[in-house]
C-alpha cells in the first residue's frame, strides 16, 4: 500500500488540530501518510481573542500565528496557501484557483462566516467579527469616530459618532460591549479636549429575552447587570427591523450611529452549499455519527460547518472533532477500511463555555458549575492563555493584559487604513512566468 | 496679550519633540499658549525600527504609538487627525481638507517621502519604506513570494520569487538586506517542503562606490563584508537603468525578481514645494539659521524637509530642531518678539549614526569613535529602546528581540491583504450629518 494522501481544507481550530493529530500519529505508521493542509491565509487565527484586536487591546500578530511555524516539526505535512473554490468528490479532487489536488481522505474544516439573515446590504453598514480584516475594520472605525467627533463642531454629528450599537447578545456581543465600554470609560478618558469619551453611548441589542442564550439563565442576567454597571444600554427582546448607513431601526425607534457592529449570526462557509450532502435549515452539514458525509466514507466535515445535536459552534468542539477524524483515518490506514456504520461515533465532551465582560469580570459555565466574578475572570484568562498557540504569543498577550489591567491603557490604538496594506494581491500561481510580459 | 496659538504640522520626531517641549515650557507661562498638533495618522511612527515590521520581526503597533497617549499630560495641546492640504502664510492659516486653522506661530514638520528620481512608474514596481503601509506591503510581498514559490512547479518562476533586490546601500538598505538574509537563512529555513528558503538570492544594489556613504569608509567596508558573510550579493558602483514589473535592469544585466525594494532616495513632503521659500536642488527648504522661513519670522521648518549644511536627515537632528524652535517661540512669548537675525542660531550636536547588519552585528559612529561587532550591536539595541516611546512598547520590543535572538524565530509573520483593513476611509468631517441622506 502506497502512502495515503490526506487533504485538510482550513487551518482553523478543527483543521489545525486534525493536522497536528495526523502529524503525531502518522509518523509511527509504515508507510506514513502524507498530509496537505490548505488555507487562504498563512496564519491560524485565535478567534476567541479577536474582539481584543477590534478594541485595540492586542495587535493582529499577537493572535495570528504562522501555520508553517506551528506545524514545522511534522515533515509529512505540506502546507499550501491557496483558496479552495470547489470539490469533485467523485474524482476525489479539491479544486483550487487554477489547479486541483487529489486526495484519499478529505477533511473539511472551512468554518463559518457572518450571516446578515440574507440582507445583502447590511454587511456594508454593520461590521461582523470573524476575521482579522473585520477586527481591523472595527478598530479603525471606532478610533476614527472619536477623532472625527473631536474635530467636528456639529453636535448631532458628534452624537452619531459617539454612539456604538452592537447587534447580537451572544458571547462575542457581550465581550465587545464590555471592551468598548472600558475603552471609552478608561482608556480614552483623558485623551480628548472637545469631547468626553466617557459620554459615548453604547447599546447592545438582542432579539431574544436575555443575553448569552446558550448559558444558564443566571449567567445571562449577571452579564446584563455587569454591562449596565459599565454604562451599556442593554436592549432585550429588541429585534432589528432595518439597517442603513449609520442607522439602526428597531420597532420603537431609529438610532443614528457611526459604529454599528454585528454579532447576531453565523452561517457555514459558502462552499458548504456546493457539497452533495444534506444540510440543516441554517445550512450546516448533517454528517454521520463518525463525522463522514453520507455516501462518502472518505470525506469528513468538522467544526462550525457541521450540525450535530448538543454540540455548540465553539473551538473545543471543532478541536475534538479534528482529533476524532485523525484517529479514525489513522486506524483505517493501519488496519484497513472500516465502513462508516462500524466506525466509532463522535462524542462531544462538554468542557463548558465562558465569556468575559470587562475588568475582572467573566461568566463561566463548566459542567454543573456556573460562576462569575474575579475567579471566573482568572479562569478565562488562564484558559485562553493555555490554548493560545506559541510560547511567544502567550508571553506577549499576558504582558499586554497585565499592562492594561494596571494602567488602564491599551497598546494597539492605531488606525490602519486600507491603503496601509497596499495590496499584496495574490498573484495567480498558475499564471506562472508567462504572465509577466 | 491673549494666548498665542502655535500650530505644528506633522507628528514625526521633529513635530512631536516640539509639541512636548512646548507643552513643558508653556505651562509655566502666563498666559499659557495653546498648541494644535495636526497629523494625518493617529500615531507617531518610530521609523528607525520600521524595517523590522517589514521583515516580520515586530508588529505595527509595537512601533506606532497613539499621539494622544504620548501628549495626554499636556492640557494645552489639542490634536487633530486631519490632512494638511496647503498654507496661506499671508493670512496665517493652515488649510485642511474642508476647513482651515489660524496660527500665530507655525512649525512645519512634514518629513520626507520616497523618491524614485522622478520615474513615476517605479513606485509600482519597487516598494519604498517610509510608512507603516510600506512596511506591510513589503512584509506581505516577501512572505507571499515564498508561499507561491512553494506551490508553483515552474523553476524559472520559483527563481524569480526567491530573488530579493534591494536598491540603495544606505542604512535602511543595509538593515533590510541583513534582516531579509536572516529571515531566509534562519527563520524560514525549516518551514517549506518544496523550496529551500536558504537558497533565496538577495542582492543589494548601490550606485556609489561603497555602502553607508555617510559613515566613515571603514564602517562601510565592514557592513559590506558582514552582509556578504550572510550571503547577500552586494553590487557597488551599480546604477539602476530601469525598473519594470519584476525586473531590475543594471548596466550589465537584467535581474528578474518578485521582490524589489527601494531605499535609494527621499524627497521632502510634496507640500514643501507650495511654500514661498527658497529650496535646494533636492527640494528641501533653505531656512534661516534660526530655522524660520525667510520673510516669515513666525513660520519654522524642521526635520527632513530642511536643508542645513552638515545636518543629516536623521531623527536626532529633527528632535534637536524641534526643541530649538520650542525654545525660541517660548522665549518670544515671555519677553516679546525678537527679529530672526537676533535669534539664537540652530546648532546641530552630532550624536553619531548607527546601523545594524544582523544578529549581533552593527556599525556605530559616535564623534571620533567608529566601532562594530557585538558591542556596537548592544549599543544599537540600547539606544533604540531608550528612544522608542512608551514603557509598554519598550518591554514588548525587548521581549521580541530576546525571543528572536534565542530562537531564531520571528513573530509577525502574517500576510495582511489590502482587504484585511477594510477601508475605514476618512469620512470627510466637513460633510457633516447632511451627507448621510
Amino acid at each position: 500500500m502506497s502512502a495515503a494522501r490526506i487533504v485538510i481544507c482550513g487551518a482553523g481550530f478543527g483543521g489545525l488540530t486534525a493536522a497536528r493529530a495526523f502529524g503525531e500519529r502518522l509518523s509511527r505508521l509504515r508507510p506514513a501518510g502524507e498530509i496537505l493542509l490548505i488555507d487562504k491565509e498563512n496564519y491560524h487565527l485565535f478567534q476567541p481573542l479577536l474582539y481584543q484586536v477590534a478594541t485595540a487591546g492586542l495587535s493582529g500578530p499577537d493572535i495570528a500565528i504562522p501555520i508553517r511555524a506551528i506545524l514545522r516539526r511534522f515533515p509529512q505535512i505540506t502546507i499550501h496557501m491557496d483558496r479552495v473554490v470547489g470539490f469533485d468528490l467523485e474524482k476525489r479532487k479539491v479544486l483550487l484557483e487554477g489547479s486541483s489536488v487529489g486526495y484519499d481522505y478529505l477533511v473539511l474544516s472551512l468554518g463559518a462566516v457572518t450571516s446578515y439573515f440574507g440582507r445583502t446590504t447590511w454587511g456594508e453598514y454593520a461590521a461582523g467579527l470573524k476575521s482579522l480584516s473585520d477586527a481591523h475594520r472595527i478598530r479603525g472605525q471606532l478610533l476614527l469616530a472619536f477623532e472625527e467627533a473631536e474635530c467636528t463642531g456639529d453636535p448631532s454629528r458628534q452624537e452619531e459618532l459617539l454612539t456604538v450599537v452592537i447587534i447580537g447578545g451572544g458571547p462575542t456581543g457581550v465581550e465587545l460591549a464590555g471592551a468598548i465600554a472600558e475603552l471609552t470609560r478608561h482608556v480614552l478618558r483623558r485623551d480628548f479636549r472637545q469631547i468626553d469619551p466617557t459620554k459615548a453611548r453604547i447599546l447592545l441589542i438582542e432579539a431574544g429575552p436575555r443575553l448569552l442564550a446558550q448559558f444558564p439563565e443566571r449567567l445571562g442576567r449577571i452579564a446584563e447587570c455587569r454591562l449596565k454597571a459599565l454604562g451599556v444600554d442593554v436592549r432585550l427582546s429588541s429585534r432589528v427591523q432595518d439597517l442603513g448607513k449609520r442607522s439602526v431601526t428597531l420597532a420603537s425607534e431609529t438610532i443614528r450611529s457611526a459604529n454599528i457592529l454585528w454579532t447576531a449570526g453565523i452561517v457555514p462557509h459558502p462552499l458548504t452549499a456546493s457539497l452533495p450532502a444534506p444540510r440543516d435549515p441554517s445550512g450546516r452539514l448533517l454528517v454521520l455519527p463518525d463525522l463522514s458525509l453520507p455516501g462518502h466514507p472518505n470525506v469528513f466535515a468538522i467544526g462550525d460547518m457541521v450540525s450535530l445535536p448538543g454540540v455548540p459552534a465553539i473551538a473545543p468542539a471543532a478541536m475534538q472533532m479534528g482529533r476524532h477524524v485523525a484517529g479514525l483515518v489513522t486506524a483505517e490506514l493501519s488496519s484497513g477500511v472500516i465502513p462508516p456504520e462500524k466506525r466509532r461515533a463522535f462524542r462531544y465532551r462538554d468542557k463548558g463555555m465562558m465569556a468575559t465582560i470587562g475588568r475582572a469580570t467573566a461568566v463561566v459555565w463548566i459542567g454543573k458549575a456556573a460562576f462569575n466574578g474575579p475567579a471566573a475572570w482568572l479562569a478565562w484568562l488562564a484558559i485562553h492563555l493555555v490554548f493560545l498557540i506559541g510560547f511567544r504569543n502567550k508571553v506577549i498577550v499576558l504582558f499586554q493584559w497585565t499592562w492594561s489591567y494596571l494602567t488602564y491603557g491599551l497598546g494597539a490604538r492605531i488606525i490602519l487604513r486600507s491603503e496601509d496594506v497596499a495590496s499584496p494581491t495574490r498573484r495567480n500561481p498558475s499564471a506562472s512566468s508567462s504572465a509577466d510580459g
